[in-house]
């Protein structure tokens, strides 16, 4: 067999054994994890997670793909190619607690599907193709996030693998362990072949199934900041502390809540901002709140308006504690730069959107993802496909059957291009 | 000895002495339930309570009176006149968690000192003076509270024994046993032999502190009210979900929580509105808050305005529900109608105060007592001394012995009126 010049197309049929396929695979990974509310909680290094692991492992086998696992348990499932260098897509199959069964492992289930389309077709690429089963995005069980990417980038500190812990104590190195992975030998995950990464993902927001677009080529990620914030008042009894009286902690936080929305509308459609937790203390329904400590998330596109989102939200912070006679404590969270992807990857994306026919836009991604830390690996891009009313991690979470199969048309288009037409 | 006609006053020693009693009783009463903080935590029927109420029984012994447990483990301390009838003076001895020494205990140490006082210089009195160390009071371990002042008005219901569980899940039924309570006996702790109810307490509040004012007269508790409050709204990406689509349950509890602040200053000084909790879920850093659950406490001397505020608070919460898609249950959670003490008894408050020549105002108490129960039972009235800074239900609760002293006086006062005068 050898690859044809002439792109790829589905026949009906094609499309009705990927939809199997996709379909029965979603099935039997959301039963790795699952709850009785339809959830799935994968954690990483986790029975669900093992099991979810030897699941595609048992898939790829099957699909004729060479399976190997690296030192931080994740699965690479290889199509080997003639030419040094590896074209990589997936994502990761770890879930957030009661998450749903689509965010992450969708991507590897869409990788797994093309690639081994491809194969059967077209027999072997000239680039080498390989479906990555992530092993940890989510941060759901260590405060570490894309150990995965960060293990195949070089990223993770020697000290990390005690001082990341779970809410049981457990370090990451001995959950490792408990799974058979060396954690001395974390560093051996680097690579140095990739030569391109696409993560096809679920949106995991309205935008797609509100327009009506079946895919989206995300042509970068958002810039993404974190501050944690703790205003301190004066606790009180709820009945006899005068308002005019009181430094009220909650109150001002509300304040803070109400200020954060209203600069994200002013700032234009694109600007998000979040306030996600808030604890309040001593939290009697009888006492004047004395504390109140939250979280602020604000992203937009560009850093430099982030960066005026921050003055702006510190500015309102400091007004409302000094007019309410609060102190103030702001912590700097989290700073993800914006990051641009592949622009030939993208128009490669677009090319390959353009000739399957389904309805397309470019868009950012204002969640983060692998493939902003594989990016800085090797050209990255992404493949939105729609999240039914937006909804994720939790478990109504849905893509459409219909959506999976002509993302995994459009997959195939790509790496076609890729791995075949390099 | 017989009981003098004049009004006894206190001496340069006497106030030295009181001070000295009332100094020692507040130290060493502290002990049982101490934090390192400074805090006291005296949860009723626990070993730091039983080792309270034994002090204090101790304490009753040497100052000669004759000291009674009732069923359900509050001491009565006894100083026997020659008519039928009682009057009683005394507060609670159980703390809020992380509380202060003053809190309750305060009210028992100032009517041990004036009745002791009496007893000493004055002989037996006409009407039979009790210290009432009332065991519980706060709920700050079982969900319901008054549990003292309850039994002696005989509005426990028997299916509370079992029903009121504290967190590790042991009963109030059980933990009575484990103190050498029979809970079986509770009915018999119902007294009708009242003739009069005297609770000092401190303020709780400010009010006192600001105005330099050394006594108040407590003529009326407030109306007290309390909701419940869950906003629902849709859980989503905090990234993803675009400001315009969301329905963020915590913007919508924000606004409540202003709005109820905004209504109690426009209902007047006199009224409070206070937000005390505020739970948020899922409550990730990167979530929309898909739900809130709130509590909103307020409050006003007069019912008919606590009405007004309930109408405007439930339009308010029903407009923000509206007005962000998200669904609203209002829950009942505490309705205490407004009290009025007896006008006579705040009468010889009064006098006693004149007399005494301490500063002095009337005002309503804010807060619920004891008083309010034994009221329904007798004639009842309160009397405040201020509180540092207006702290309360916490380590750094504090009244001057100034005002100790001060305040025994004009209740010495108060009891000789009513008991050796009658």
């Amino acid at each position: 067999m050898t690859p044809p010049e002439a792109i790829p197309r589905f026949s009906v049929d094609d499309r009705a054994e990927i939809g199997r396929a996709a379909g029965d695979l979603v099935t039997r990974m959301r039963r790795h994890g699952a709850g009785r509310d339809g959830s799935v909680t994968r954690l990483l290094y986790t029975p669900a997670w093992e099991a979810g692991m030897e699941e595609l492992e048992r898939w790829f086998d099957a699909a004729g793909l060479q399976v190997r696992t690296d030192a931080v348990g994740s699965r690479f499932a290889r199509l080997a190619g003639s030419r040094p260098g590896v074209v990589l897509s997936g994502s990761h199959v770890d879930s957030v607690v009661s998450g749903g069964a689509f965010d992450g492992i969708l991507g590897v289930i869409m990788a797994a599907c093309a690639i081994r389309w491809l194969g059967t077709r077209l027999g072997s690429p000239v680039q080498t193709l390989e479906v990555f089963a992530n092993c940890e995005e989510e941060s759901s069980r260590f405060a570490g996030n894309f150990w995965g990417s960060r293990a195949l980038s070089g990223r993770i500190d020697e000290d990390e693998l005690d001082r990341l812990t779970d809410s049981d104590g457990v370090s990451i190195g001995d959950a490792m362990l408990s799974c058979g992975l060396d954690p001395t030998r974390v560093a051996e995950a680097r690579r140095d072949d990739l030569e391109a990464y696409i993560e096809p993902h679920i949106e995991q927001g309205p935008v797609l199934d509100k327009a009506g677009d079946d895919i989206a080529v995300v042509d970068r990620i958002v810039c993404i900041r974190g501050l944690t914030v703790v205003l301190t008042g004066a606790a009180g009894h709820a009945g006899t502390i005068p308002i005019s009286l009181r430094h009220d902690a909650l109150a001002g936080a509300a304040e803070a809540v109400l200020g954060a929305e209203r600069l994200a509308k002013e700032t234009g459609a694109a600007a998000v901002a979040t306030v996600g937790s808030m604890e309040v203390s001593p939290g009697g329904f009888n006492q004047v709140p004395g504390a109140a400590r939250f979280t602020l998330d604000f992203r937009h596109p560009d850093d430099p308006v982030v960066d005026e989102m921050e003055t702006a939200l510190r500015r309102l912070l400091a007004e409302i504690a000094a007019s309410r006679g609060l102190e103030l404590h702001v912590e700097h969270r989290l700073g993800q730069p914006g990051m641009r992807f592949d622009e030939h990857l993208c128009a490669v994306l677009e090319a390959a959107c353009v000739d399957v026919g389904v309805r397309w836009r470019r868009m950012p991604s204002a969640a983060g993802h692998d493939a902003q830390l594989i990016g800085k690996l090797c050209p990255a891009a992404m493949l939105f496909v729609p999240s039914k009313n937006g909804h994720s991690h939790r478990p109504d979470e849905e893509t459409d059957l219909s959506h999976i199969i002509k993302g995994v048309e459009v997959l195939v288009q790509t790496l076609f291009r890729l791995a075949y037409l390099p």
